[in-house]
């Protein structure tokens, strides 16, 4: 039978359909889009050749004179870095001018490349060029924010194919993310530990829902996963902020996040996915929250039910889908 | 510039960029898809003559003999009837099993049917199906809230095409819910007065994003819409749940529905869409919250970004999807 689980960081239930529930290789696409397209497009602003069809560029990451990854502004963001901060309050309506800052990264020069097929040193360098961002755009003083974010194929929402992630800094902590700090906080102040340590012990010694594990990190299916295969990366050492890693940690997510986008590109058929780097907030050293990464794969649609109550049906029990990912052998 | 907006029921922040907006017409597909389905589908289990293919229904509306609107339980539901509400706390999981309702409204016996393009008449006994089946789920001791939504089309997450709504009554009050509620009662706590009331008024006073009205309910796009044509229907007489309303309003609300969804299938030509019927609770008196219709045309895809923030990019202006749709003439 079904069962409602509830997700112990966002408090929102999850109802796991058994009854509808399909086994995990029914998810699996047969073509691999990424396989079919060309390593150079002439007309793809972010191939190498057409750089100045890109704003500026801000960072770069080079190897014998050829760059490997690149940072350059949104041509089209959806905040502006120009403006000033106004807040204002008309009746009930409240706005904040569209202050902020929205970037790309570009992964790699090649058009058909993707995190799942690069190696480690190539995953690195991307990892990298994050973190050296996500410190500069926090140092603005009306940033208060930052999300860092990937969408891979059209399902995940994205209209340009070259590999590139996307980071966004808001002048406002999002709500949800409020909401987050909040419910950790309360976790902490009755039981003085980190809701987010616990949980990770708890599934360390449960071991049903691990999909990977390295020094540094573990790869699991959250207990009231919101769809199928949607996938958490938890740091083992407590620490609130993505900034704060360290050396040992940037090259250990760079390994585990490949392999886990490995483990779902041989295992699904190269799905829509997307992923994101959840930080705590500007003040990085907080008891109570820790960063992490979510990476949910596009396999099936959310509909008028999610939308209405704010709950998801999952149709994949956690347990067969992390098993399932735990036998996707990769180097 | 770009704009943050405050929804002011769900708290959360939109963000209208304007720098990537497109205007409305541009989301207007070319292709209406429901034009070129059969009216009849010989293995359609929701077409005439396969009654045999659904579990027993629930509810008939007939006219000269004639089924016009079924409800029938959902083959494969989400959550089941016939199991014990059983609650358990291992460590820091916690479920509930997966015991509720879930059933299906089908509209009409034509298998291209659609709201949008019924009669008054017809619409009407899809509203009645609705109420009817809503007071009967909330019946059940075991149920505390009752979602009535429809998903229109694949990108709206439906995989049947035969035109129908679903009911899911679930054994808890969903969190988003909760928080709505709580938003809402904190308003009436410091003002004395129903946050969406105010809102409703302050619509009516602005005119700029009213779509459609009349003489129980107004058709608007919210101030911060989550994304384009994102719409909602308001009744003015406040009323926290969708089953207090009364013989005018079933009639009224009949009509708005229809024409509004009538000016989103000539404006836009049959986008996909889900709508919602956001009701309170099981206590049908509050005088903080207020029922209403949510719609969300899927015109455009969620990503990563409102993954992580649970902020929405709405890339156009509200005020101008209003426009576009007032323009849009229906009888």
């Amino acid at each position: 039978m079904s069962e409602l689980r509830k997700n112990i960081i966002s408090r929102q239930w999850v109802i796991i359909a058994t009854e509808r529930a399909r086994r995990p290789h029914q998810f699996t696409r047969e073509k691999k889009v990424r396989k079919e397209l060309p390593r150079y497009v002439p007309n793809c602003p972010f191939c190498p050749g057409n750089e100045a069809q890109t704003p500026p560029e801000r960072f770069r990451l080079s190897v014998a004179g050829n760059w490997r990854v690149r940072v350059v502004p949104n041509k089209f963001p959806a905040l502006t870095e120009e403006d000033k901060l106004v807040s204002t309050n008309i009746g009930n309506k409240r706005t904040i001018s569209g202050v902020g800052i929205h970037e790309i990264i570009i992964e790699t020069p090649d058009h058909n490349g993707t995190l799942a097929l690069m190696n480690n040193a190539e995953v690195e360098r991307v990892i990298e060029a994050y973190l050296y961002r996500y410190h500069c755009t926090l140092a603005d003083s009306r940033v208060e924010y930052v999300t860092l974010f990937k969408n891979h194929g059209a399902a995940a929402g994205t209209s340009i194919e070259h590999p590139h992630s996307q980071i966004i800094a808001t002048p406002i902590i999002p709500g949800e993310i409020r909401e987050r700090l909040e419910s950790a906080l309360q976790f902490y102040d009755e039981r003085g530990q980190c809701i987010f340590c616990v949980t990770l012990r708890e599934e360390q010694e449960e071991h049903t829902r691990i999909v990977d594990e390295n020094e540094q990190f573990v790869a699991f299916i959250p207990f009231a996963a919101l769809s199928p295969f949607h996938l958490w990366i938890f740091p083992k050492r407590h620490c609130a902020a993505f900034g704060s890693i360290n050396d040992a940690e940037r090259i250990a997510l760079a390994s585990i996040m490949r392999r886990v986008l490995r483990k779902l590109y041989d295992g699904l058929g190269d799905p829509d996915y997307n992923f994101v780097i959840r930080t705590g907030p500007k003040d990085q050293r907080l008891r109570h929250y820790h960063w992490y990464v979510t990476i949910v794969p596009r396999v099936t649609q959310t509909a008028g039910f999610e939308l209405g109550s704010g709950m998801s049906i999952n149709m994949a029990l956690p347990e067969e889908s992390a098993q399932f990912l735990r036998g996707v052998v990769v180097n």
